[in-house]
């Protein structure tokens, strides 16, 4: 029998290993070689997949979604019976630099953003990224206003755009240790007070 | 009569064909021969003033405050006797990249941010920039607190914080375009209507 290969499972490692390389030393420090290397495979299995270096990585930017989503799904397996606003904060909480994969992750986000100046096709994966990201945060705070689970429904775009821009916000400066994690937590605590029940 | 160089502007010319190159390609455009070219000096004059590009580099950054309060200033002048909110929201109107200048600026803050992993000088001048920047904005939120400018003076730390990371959080999403500069403002307006009496 010829050995079955898992391609999928070969772009994720090669996307995981992406991950790992500008978690620790930024969007410089990858090369095809580095990433064969981090991955445990040879060059020839990673030109295999990804023809040119930019291809490998706009790949391992649209893998961003599928990375975080299981462990959003786990999270909230957690909570029994979630309300809006639970489920709210754990998204949060996962866009937030408080662990080591959300940490490269958040790094990863900006080593594109960077990178995506004179990439159009970067910078409309971001784009598209965002605007999912955003109109997901924007539905599930309408869902909630609808419910009565938000304390005013005045302007929910409003509150939405303000939630979720806020939550951008903090991704750097508690990166870069300008505040601490337990600060960006606070504020995120404190904005959702006001905003739920 | 020797001729007389003044070595700040010499300085401040060069930090400004940094912005220029890193605003239109990112930082890998950026080589000493580069900017020498685009400053109109030799590369023996950016040597002079720079060992390094790292040298370089992190004097760019630090030109940062230099090169937007003047701006700032002009701004205010162009107000009689401004408010606080005014004074606020001219300030925030800097640091969003509504303009060539400030797109420039935005751009270059992003590039020094992907490349602070890894360099502790750069993340340790960025990370004194940003908590300089929210001190200034926390000062002058509490300020227009006690002048009673405020609606309600329940947690200004929290509504510092609350205004002053989201616009951080829109300053990116605003770069690629994922929203509209007309958007990023009203998001900020609304903020503000919230805020100020």
């Amino acid at each position: 029998m010829p050995k079955v290969v898992d391609h999928e499972e070969r772009r994720r490692n090669i996307a995981e290993a992406v991950y790992r390389l500008i978690g620790a030393n930024g969007m410089d420090a990858v090369s095809l070689r580095d990433v064969a290397q981090e991955a445990g495979v040879s060059m020839g299995a990673v030109q295999h997949y990804f023809k040119t270096k930019d291809d490998m990585l706009l790949f391992a930017l649209g893998y961003m979604r599928e990375r975080v989503l299981p462990r959003l799904q786990s999270a909230l397996d957690k909570l029994p019976d979630p309300t809006t606003r639970e489920r709210t904060r754990a998204a949060i909480t996962l866009m937030l630099p408080l662990d080591k994969q959300s940490t490269q992750e958040a790094t990863v986000n900006i080593a594109f953003f960077a990178n995506s100046f004179g990439n159009k096709e970067t910078q409309a994966k971001l784009r598209e990224g965002y605007r999912a990201l955003y109109e997901a945060s924007r539905q599930s705070l309408k869902d909630a206003a609808e419910s009565g689970e938000l304390r005013s429904i005045e302007d929910v775009d409003q509150a939405a755009a303000e939630l979720f821009y806020l939550v951008q916000g903090l991704i750097g400066p508690t990166l870069i240790g300008a505040m601490s994690k337990k600060e960006a937590v606070t504020v995120v605590d404190n904005k959702l007070d006001a905003l739920f029940r």
